[in-house]
Order: C-alpha cells, then sequence, then structure tokens
C-alpha cells in the first residue's frame, strides 16, 4: 500500500525553485483568466519545464507514500501505460457518463468508463472518489496538449465515493471566482484554486529554503521563544491575556526582541527564529493581528555584517531573481529627498529634485521640491488632479503643476527649475515644509507612476528592486517629546553620540530597513549593549527601565555586542507573488477589522470564563 | 572581516548528529560534576569524535561568517599556528596576570600576555572580550589534553573589552550552580552553560532533521495557521484574549486541529506545522502555558500510514538510537492488563498478571491483579509502604503484600496466584474495581521499578523503547455523560459502528498514542470525514454543532478522508535529554504556576487597557 517507486511532478520539484514558481504563476493566471478550466493542467505541467536540477541533490519527493493512492493526479505518463494504479480526487468534471475528469493539488487525470456497472451520471462535483484502474494511452489524435497528462487516461475498473459533497457554497471554476468575503468565509474551498495551492507550496518552500541556508550554511540555532511575556513599554498596542491570578495579564510578544537580546547574553551567538508576533492594530489596513517574521540576531557583528548577510540569505533563498551584492544602499536624508519617502520604489525611475535655493526664504523648514516627468505626464485627469489636492492639503503644502509654475513663481525660477528637471515639461513642484514637500511628492510620484505605468506611459523595471535605507535618526518628535524611531533598544551612530543631549532630533541610529518594489520587507539595528547608555535612551524616551529591569541585568551580566534584523515574511511574499494584498499569501488570514470570517472569531465569553479570568466584560 | 575559509568543529558537525550528542551529553555532565572547569574543552571535543560524516553531505557551516571574529575559542588547532586569528568571548579565567582563558559557546581557548601594556589583572570573569594575536605551539609538555584546543595557545597583541560585566548573580561554575528559580530569574546567564547549550543547539537540529524529511522527502507543505481563533468546544481550557470590540474574544488555539483539516478540505493534502499552542493549564505540574508541537495530517491515508510515517520520521531524525520499524504495538486494554497505564514504560520487563478468574465476584467490575517481582523486591522500606498505601487509597482497592496474601486469600489461591505470578515470591496483588485495580498496580510498578533501579536490582534497558498504544475507546463516562477520550473529531472504529447507540461505551476510536519510556510523546487519530457522523457524535457528546458549522461545512464541501498526529516536542526532548522537567529544554520556561520568573509575567493592566478592552478587572 504505502512505500513505492522514485516518482516526480513538477511541481514537486518546483517547490524547491520560487522563483520559477512565480513566473509559472503569471502563466497560470494568464490560462486561468480565459476560463479554460482544462488548462490548469498546464501550468503545472509548465512548471515542470522550469526544474532546476542542481538545486536537487537528492531523490524527488513523494508525494504518495503514506497513502492508499498509488499516484497524484498529475503524474501519469506514457511511461505508466499498463500499469495498475489508484488515484484519489475531487470530481472535476463528467462527461457523457463515460469521461471523468479527477483532481487533486498535483493536477487532472482523465479517466474512462467502459463498465457499465459504473455510473458517474449524477456525481456531483467536488464529490471525492478513489479509482482503480489501469492506464492506457489515448488515441494520437485525442491527446490533449493542455494536461501533463494528456496523453493518458485511465480505464477504470472500480470508482469509490470517499466522501459526498452537500453544501458547496461556490464552484471551483475562475470564471465565477467570488468576491473575498465569500472566499475567506469558505477558504477550505477557496484553497483549492491553484494559485492559492501555488501561494501556499512556495511559502513553505520559501521557509524551508531560509532555514537550510540559516542553520546548514551558517550554523545559526533555531530558538523558540515564548510569547506569552510582559508588555514591553514604547512599543506598539499589544494584545493582553488575562491569567487565573486575578488583575495579572500577559501580553503577546509583538516581536521576539527581548529574548533574541537575551539569548546573545546567553551565548546564543548566532540566532533565528521563524516567529510569530502579534500586534493590536486592527484600524491600520492590511495588517494582520498575527504575523511571521523571520527574526535573527547575530553577536560580534556590525550593520555590515547584518547587510552581508541579510543579501546572501534572499540571494539564495530567490536564486537568481535578486541583483548582486551589494544591494543599492541609501540614507533616509537621500530617500526622502530623492523619492518622497523612507520606502521607495525602485522600479521606475523618477526622483524629486531639489529647487529650494532658488527661493529665499526665512525658516530653514522651508524646501521647495519638483517631480520631473520628462513629457510623459500630459494633461492630469479630474481624478488625479483631485488626489493630488488631497496629498497636497494632507501635508499642507503648496503644489503647483506645471502649466501654473511660471504664473506662481515668475519667468526666471521657472526656467531654472525646467533645467534643473532636465530640460523638459511635466513638472510638478512643491513648496512648504521641506519634509512635508517630499512626503507629499512622494505621494503623488506613487500613484502617478502607478497610473502610467497602467497606460504604458512609462518604463517599469520587471526586475525585484532591493534597498537598503540607513542612517535613520535615533529620535522623532512626538507629542509629549522625543519617541523612538525604531525602537528602544537601537544603538545610536557613534559619530553623533556627541550630540546626545544637545541636538538629539540630530542624532542618526544604526538602524536599517530593507526596501523591496516600494515595500518594507524588513528593518533592524545594531542595538546597545552598554547598559548605561540603555538606561539613558529609556529616560530620554521616557520609558520607565524598572519595568525592563531583567534586560538591563542582562545587559549587565557580560552581553556581547550584537545587531539584528526581522523580515516580515507576510509582506515579502505578498511582493514576490505581486498580490494585491497580504492576505492572499496567509491559509487563514483575518479581514480587515480582525475578525475571522470563517469562524467568526472574535466571540462572547461566558460569565463562568470572567470569572474564572476576574474580569468583567463592560457594555458600551 | 568576513567572508572566511572551511572550518569545523565538532559542536558544529554534531547539530547534525543529536544521537551521539546524547551520549556527549552525559558525557559532559560526568565530566562537569567533578567540578572541572577546564574538562569544558574535554565535552566538546569528545563530539567531535562522533562526527557521522555520512549525514554532513556538503561543507560544514561556518560559525564565524558576518562576524568580527575569525574563529571560534573551540576551533584552533595545530594546523593553524602562525595564523593572525582574532577572537571573542567571555573571561573564563585569568591566571598570574599573564594567562587568560576565554570562552564561547563553542569552547575554551588559551590565551597568553607576553606584553606588559596588557593588563588583565583586574578583569572581572565573565567580562566580554575581543583578543587579536597569532596562534603558537604550547610546549609539548604543556599540552592539555582536556581541551581540544590545548596544544595551541594565542599570543595576544592587542586586548579590547568589548562590554563590561556590573552585575553577576551567579558564576559559571558548575560547582556553584545555583538552584532552578534563581536560574531561571537569570536565564540569559544560566543559558551558557554547556548543558543549556547543548540543549538548545540539539533542539533546533532536531526540529530541521524533522522539516527535511518531511518536506524533502515526502513533500509536505508547512502550513502557519492563526493562533487567534475561536474556542474549540469539549477540550481544554483555552486563553482568552480581549479585543477593541466590546465583549468580544479571541480564544488561543489549543492545537491547529480544526485549521489542518480544514486545509485537507482544501486540497492541501500532505501538510504540517511546527505549532505553538496554548492550554491554560498552570494547576498541573511540569505543563507550559504554551508548548510547541509537530502537527501533522495526511489526506487518503489510514491509521497505519500515520504509523508508518512517523516512524520512519524518528528514525530518520534519531539515526541509529530507535529500533527497527515496526515499533510494538498494543492495545489500550492490553496496555491496561498488563502495565497499569495507557503509557507503560517498557524500559523494565515487569508485567501484571490478571488472577480476577481465582476469585468468584458477583460484579463484572471486579478484578484481581497481581504485581511479580521475582524475588528481587525484598523487604519493602516504610516509605514505599506508605506510597503503596496512597495509591491504594487513591483507587479505592485492596492491596495485599506478598506476606500477607496467604492469609487474605487462602493457601489454595496464595498458590495458584505463585504460580501465575512466575513461581516466585514478592508479589503484589490487589482486587477491587478492575479498572482501578490496574492503574493502582501501575503506578506502584513505577514507583518501586524507579527504586529497584537505584539500587541496582533491577536490569533496565538503557535503550529508547517507543510503544504504540491503540484501540482507545471513543468514550468515557464523564460527570454529565459522554466525554471524548481524545477530541470530538476522532473516527469511531468502523468494526464498532453497530454499537453507536446501543454500547456507546465499547466502542473503540481510531486514535493512537505514541510513547516513549512511559511518556506519552505524541497521539492522534484518523478523524471523522463524513459530516453527518460527525454531527451525530457532538450530539452525543453534548456539543453545541452550531458553533463548529464553519467545520461541519468543511466536511460537507468535498473532504477527504483523511488521518494525523502531533508530537510533543518539548516533551521528546525532555525524553531524549533525560531531563527531569520539560522546563529544561525550553529556552525560557514559565514556572510551574504559568509566571515568568525573569520579567514577572504576568502583570497589571492600566486602566487605559481595560477600557480600550471593554473590560473591568474584578479585584478578589
Amino acid at each position: 500500500m504505502l512505500g513505492r517507486s522514485i516518482k516526480c511532478t513538477g511541481l514537486i520539484n518546483n517547490l524547491y525553485n520560487i522563483n520559477n514558481s512565480l513566473k509559472v504563476r503569471n502563466t497560470l493566471q494568464t490560462i486561468l483568466r480565459n476560463n479554460q478550466v482544462l488548462k490548469y493542467q498546464r501550468a503545472l505541467s509548465t512548471q515542470r519545464l522550469e526544474i532546476n536540477t542542481k538545486e536537487t541533490n537528492q531523490k524527488p519527493a513523494d508525494s504518495s507514500t503514506f497513502t492508499y493512492r498509488t499516484h497524484t493526479c498529475g503524474e501519469l505518463r506514457s511511461e505508466h501505460i499498463g500499469q495498475d494504479v489508484i488515484l484519489c480526487g475531487w470530481v472535476q468534471y463528467t462527461r457523457l457518463s463515460k469521461f471523468l475528469l479527477i483532481r487533486d493539488s498535483y493536477g487532472l487525470t482523465q479517466c474512462i468508463i467502459n463498465n457499465t456497472l459504473i455510473d458517474i451520471s449524477s456525481l456531483p462535483l467536488e464529490t471525492i472518489v478513489k479509482v482503480k484502474g489501469t492506464v492506457a494511452p489515448r488515441p494520437k489524435d485525442m491527446y490533449n496538449h493542455e494536461m501533463a497528462t494528456g496523453e493518458v487516461e485511465i480505464v477504470i475498473n472500480k470508482l469509490e465515493i470517499l466522501n459526498n459533497v452537500t453544501k458547496l457554497p461556490f464552484n471551483l471554476r475562475n470564471y465565477q471566482k467570488p468576491k473575498e468575503q465569500l472566499r475567506l468565509q469558505h477558504r477550505y474551498i477557496d484553497l483549492r484554486f491553484p494559485e492559492m495551492q501555488s501561494v501556499l507550496r512556495q511559502r513553505s518552500s520559501m521557509l524551508h529554503r531560509m532555514r537550510r541556508f540559516l542553520v546548514e550554511e551558517h550554523n545559526f540555532v533555531e530558538v523558540e521563544t515564548p510569547t506569552l511575556f510582559c508588555r514591553t513599554p514604547g512599543g506598539a498596542r499589544e494584545f493582553v491575556v488575562p491569567t487565573h491570578h486575578s488583575g495579572l495579564f500577559y501580553s503577546l510578544v509583538q516581536s521576539p526582541q527581548q529574548f533574541k537580546q537575551m539569548l546573545m547574553a546567553g551565548g546564543v551567538d548566532r540566532y533565528f527564529q521563524i516567529a510569530r508576533c502579534y500586534r493590536d492594530e486592527s484600524t491600520r489596513p492590511d495588517r494582520q493581528p498575527e504575523f511571521t517574521q523571520l527574526d535573527i540576531e547575530l553577536s560580534f557583528t556590525s550593520l555590515e555584517g547584518i547587510i552581508n548577510l541579510i543579501e546572501l540569505l534572499l540571494r539564495k533563498t530567490f536564486d537568481g531573481k535578486l541583483p548582486k551584492s551589494p544591494f543599492k544602499t541609501i540614507t533616509y536624508k537621500e530617500a526622502l529627498e530623492n523619492y518622497g519617502t523612507d520606502k521607495p520604489n525602485l522600479k521606475y525611475d523618477i526622483k524629486l529634485k531639489n529647487v529650494s535655493n532658488l527661493f529665499s526664504h526665512p525658516s530653514t523648514d522651508f524646501g521647495a521640491f519638483v517631480l520631473p516627468y520628462n513629457n510623459k505626464l500630459g494633461k492630469l485627469s479630474a481624478k488625479n488632479r483631485e488626489k493630488i489636492n488631497e496629498v497636497r492639503k494632507k501635508y499642507n503644502v503648496k503644489v503647483v503643476l506645471n502649466e501654473k509654475i511660471t504664473k506662481e513663481v515668475g519667468h526666471d525660477i521657472s526656467n531654472e527649475i525646467r533645467i534643473i528637471a532636465g530640460e523638459t515639461n511635466d513638472n510638478i513642484l512643491s513648496m512648504g515644509d521641506k519634509e512635508n514637500v517630499c512626503l507629499c511628492l512622494g505621494e503623488i510620484r506613487d500613484f502617478l507612476a502607478t497610473d502610467l505605468k497602467l497606460k504604458g506611459l512609462i518604463n517599469v523595471n520587471e526586475n525585484l528592486e532591493p534597498l537598503w535605507i540607513i542612517d535613520f535618526p535615533l529620535f522623532v518628535k512626538g507629542e509629549d517629546g522625543l519617541e523612538t524611531c525604531h525602537h528602544p533598544f537601537t544603538a545610536p551612530h557613534p559619530d553623533d553620540l556627541h550630540l546626545l543631549d544637545s541636538e538629539p532630533l540630530n542624532v542618526r541610529s544604526l538602524a536599517y530597513d530593507i526596501v523591496l518594489n516600494g515595500h518594507e520587507i524588513g528593518g533592524g539595528s545594531v542595538r546597545i549593549h552598554n547598559s548605561a547608555l540603555q538606561e539613558k535612551i529609556l529616560n530620554m524616551l521616557n520609558i520607565d527601565s524598572s519595568k525592563l529591569s531583567h534586560f538591563i541585568n542582562a545587559l549587565q551580566s557580560g552581553c556581547p555586542p550584537h545587531a539584528g534584523i526581522a523580515l516580515g515574511i507576510d509582506r515579502l511574499m505578498a511582493v514576490l507573488c505581486d498580490a494585491e494584498s497580504i492576505r492572499d499569501v496567509i491559509a487563514f488570514p483575518k479581514s480587515h477589522d480582525g475578525r475571522d470570517p470563517l469562524s467568526g472569531a472574535p466571540n462572547k465569553i461566558s460569565s463562568d470564563d470572567q470569572k474564572y479570568y476576574h474580569i468583567k466584560c463592560l457594555e458600551t
């Protein structure tokens, strides 16, 4: 029943070949958009062409071990002709009471019924069947080249219904694909679509490759750290968990930050974890209350050490898809002044130009920047003008569109702007508070580029474009004093230490972010390992260091210098799969308000539970 | 600074060789018990002898990439003589202001100071230093054979203090090892002990091997499922998590059970996850509020399929340490009647004997069993007599010690008992409710065996002794009717389906447990895939199936037959490391009442937080 011989389908090998799978996925989508269900198989067979054998230095994985099928539905070829096989799967299609197409996660196989005792005429779609039969050749003129199994069919001698379908809220047909809410409500059906199968398998494969790189090549140790912990002061809102100790609550960790630093003090000098993290950020769109990050920390290293590590990790994980090291690196200030954001999308080559010195303005905070479109912008649509106006209001700056620049600033300055912008027209000028001007133009840059791309008016680089941002400020001005720009454990830049008391807002940190195609996919920093400096920073941030005494003690006990990073796995997958939302790369996501469309969670709890946890729910 | 040549220490290779590490760990303990700190290194070098090269089919991992050290403290050998090196580590020992021993997680290296500008006389232990120097040979008569690096020393030309020690609650000396509470309170220091380093590295290695087996050899897909979910009716107490939706709470999952079954409905037919699970069981000793399980589910399989899978998985993960397949398998009834427990420890060969039919008793529930000790028991100590009496009371049965058996049952029956027990004396007889009699003798069997083993009076098999228990009852009698023996999704044994209405307590299930040396390390079952049967079982268990409508819907939508299992990773590691408590194999465990000795969690929350989550803490 078990223990079968070596088998190999494209999908299986492809699990180790995520970069190719991405291409396949696009192929899949194009194909499926054409409503040609039968072409499902073709997509899978395309994957087979992409096998990267150099990654597979062992016999391929077997997808039928420990089951009562002999093969998957994507596996049979001419070479199997004459073999007796057992396949299990979903009824995809029946025709003329004679042809039965069955499907599993690996493909489609056509079965033929030559036996009057087997009646498939009333078999509902999605019924789970087990078929026993013999692999037979199709007549050459009946080959289905759209299917990887298209040269054969199974002559069934036994058909068994393993489970019935009594409720099917929607069909597995791409042309009838329901809206997201219904898909999430019945995710167990939605997952059967090939795109979802592909995403989950790619995700598993990506994480496995990352682990192999870290463990096998660089001797990292994966350590599981608790998620029930105390509150970390100064971070995001953390979920609380009542305990049966009256009035006492755990907090769900927003990251393993404190634990990984304590592991450094504990001699686990090369740590990683694919860690579940929790943040109560239900008000922010496209966030999940729980998410996954690849969490890394290393002793006796530097900013350069972590950057080298991550570049190598990403390049090994996404073989061939990323540029060679070193990736582009710019400072936070450069990012802001060139792209108007700390997560620039480098896929299109449009940069802000600083024209501030054309103006004489009393405030040092004043800035004037121009967004040059090299004659490609044309006449702005009413909708885009409206959007520009909204952004302008949000940042409280002036925005002047090309045709009005001369009127606004006079002929001379307008001419200078034109020269700085590259001797072209289609420029957008913004003036006001320098940072706001940049952020405003940054947003305009993004949505206009999307628009121009759709119209085919600008070239968009199709590659993955990673970018490091460094030299972030250590502090930002908050409502009640200084706030941390990254987190309270981030080391100040050693060159700026002398400014800590006098000009704290001008102190740079040793933090770094990695940005991919305009999305922040990770960030980290060199940490403070000196307990006195840590206490000073906590005081400057108005954080009660007594709540972190265990952490301060760890730094005092002989703690190596260390640095680390966390990569957001959901976001990284979403960028790689070109998904609209991170929900598309998560098996069972919550909707934007933190509700679970599947189970209806969160739910009311009983008065017994309230009593046990010494809490009372308040009506509001 | 980075990118160094191929290096190899025993510890590194040993990460892929957990079975050998176990032996090493015992060696380690023996050595360290002798208070010979300098022998630390020897333990590490012992590991080197155990390298299993057939597992390492690539160049060994490098432990110094991305750091500013060139080597670890366990790495230098005669072949490095003359090389300039940089090492980082903790000050382990200084002597005569001339010798400095530095330590990291990989070993110890002796440094020598020939430079009067470098003063180590006041360097506190555990200071973090970076030394730059040249590898020199030691004089042959000064070789330290206890250290892997004992043929060389480093002539330091630069010493840099990377971090000071200002607070060290205890020393890293095994002969001064503090009590558990203090160790947990300062876990970041405790982790530096070689046993803890070894456990964490073994754990990481074990999980990595499991993943490689599942992903690379058998094409399983690791899927991350949510931990914030709705309450699962009929299970353990689940932690609740308030949300900002008034009165609504998530529950922290006690296992991914529902999700993995929905993945089966969704076509992810070979699922696994190393999953974090939560149970609020603070009253049970040696439990943690959060724990890790290897969670597996497979479509189109059977009980035999899962058993084969797990045997192969464990044998591949713990190469050579486990017996060949098939592992021993006994029914629940046999376990109870032969060992008095559903998790028998097979390391000692003592079995209960059923002598019920020597007695005529009106009740069919009556049982009489004898525990034969083959003349090895001798005179019981007062302490053991007391313990026996306690267990007897707990189970409300009669227990008769050997010398009193004749007086109790008469000469004839006593003689028969003696024959059944193997013609020897030292028998313990128990009579009463059959199940209680067995459970009572099972407990006596265990603690007497521990005692006899300590006295060297019985042979204890040193091997790992895995055992499957099958044919559990589907239901047990609870206070308010039927309760599930495993969980509500477990399939009844097909041969017993006809008894479901008439004799539900006699229906066996398709559940299975795997027991290792007397500890349950995993359990699972074939699941119910038929929605009507699932609803019937839920009704019999008095569980409101409307709370599981999403789950029932999944079964109705075309759900393959499936089965699965979960292995408790903390328990498995504890058995393998012969640890007294699972706390010894967890990086940051909670103490038995669910408190975190390190941070003091759980803590009070602010009134703002209470308001945000619409709850009020009640004083009690």
